[in-house]
């Protein structure tokens, strides 16, 4: 039986280098706050206000390192105060996704793409993955106990010697299974 | 195999008299805005604000008629913006739930307790309970499909002739399923 910690996303964006500069300036660093789950990954100290047709959502945090794509990601509750549909995707997998408006400190920009409801995922190394028999790009099924018992569907597996084991959910997902970042799961 | 149509719970608050007197004055009368899925049940005209030590969510519906006791159901991504703790519980099981601060046109009061995230339940008639072997306040699983297919575990069934079939849920429960109102999900 695999138990897996919960690591629950708060409502975030990754920047491109360009981006970055349009929304903070073209002299702006990314400042790190703190490390997160995942080797090399910090929040930033930089935000930025994210705007739909029929809302405003102010000081979403940035995520670094810089990626290659600018990605928002946000909760449906959130999708629904900004009057958006984002789709259900898996990091990186932008088109198609929703548009959002950004603005920030030195500049605003237009994403035409780049929103998303994260796809839930499991993080592991090729070790754990091998003991358990997955492999990448594999969907799962965890559960957890509770108030709020659940089994998790459609948890795709991502696997990579970079990886710490993590369940990665938003927080209506966690919200829905009373769920706490520390918590753990069992994969099904 | 049953299947179940969703109904989607918006954050509500469900007043006993005197509380909605002294909220809107002791001459108004609760206005039906709109039935609801459940006979005898409606959206009234009438909203207040609520009031947690951390922030306010303003406009939250009352629903009608009246009830014994005032209550507050609440998704947890409502109560973390609030601040408070509200805990899983059936309808009117509210000894220990979580205090609030109520703003209304006419005046404001403070319930010590009174605010639940509602257990997540089905509304049944009694002939179909039957038929699928279901005594009232069994616990039941119900899944849905999709690319956040779930299974919901900890399903309360609630039996009365006066009941319409309907899997109750909030608004991050949806969300962590794609779910809305009239979709439907599967007893397990």
């Amino acid at each position: 039986m695999l138990e897996i910690p919960v690591g629950v996303s708060n409502r975030h964006i990754h920047l491109c280098q360009e981006d970055f500069e349009a929304l903070f300036g073209a002299d702006s660093e990314l400042s790190k706050a703190k490390d997160l789950g995942q080797p090399g990954q910090f929040a930033a100290e930089e935000k930025v206000d994210i705007c739909g047709p029929k809302g405003t959502i102010k000081g979403v945090r940035v995520l670094g390192p810089f990626r290659g794509h600018s990605q928002v990601e946000i909760s449906r509750t959130d999708a629904f105060k900004l009057g958006i549909s984002p789709p259900v995707r898996d990091s990186g997998n932008l088109a198609g996704s929703a548009p959002i408006t950004l603005n920030g400190p030195a500049g605003s920009l237009q994403l035409k793409e780049g929103v998303i409801l994260a796809q839930r995922h499991i993080h592991m190394t090729p070790d754990l993955a091998k003991q358990y028999r997955l492999t990448d790009g594999q969907m799962v099924s965890v559960s957890c106990d509770g108030p709020r018992a659940l089994t998790f569907h459609q948890v795709l597996v991502r696997i990579s010697p970079a990886y710490s084991l993590e369940f990665h959910i938003d927080t209506d997902e966690a919200n829905s299974a009373m769920l706490n970042s520390g918590d753990v799961v069992t994969l099904e």
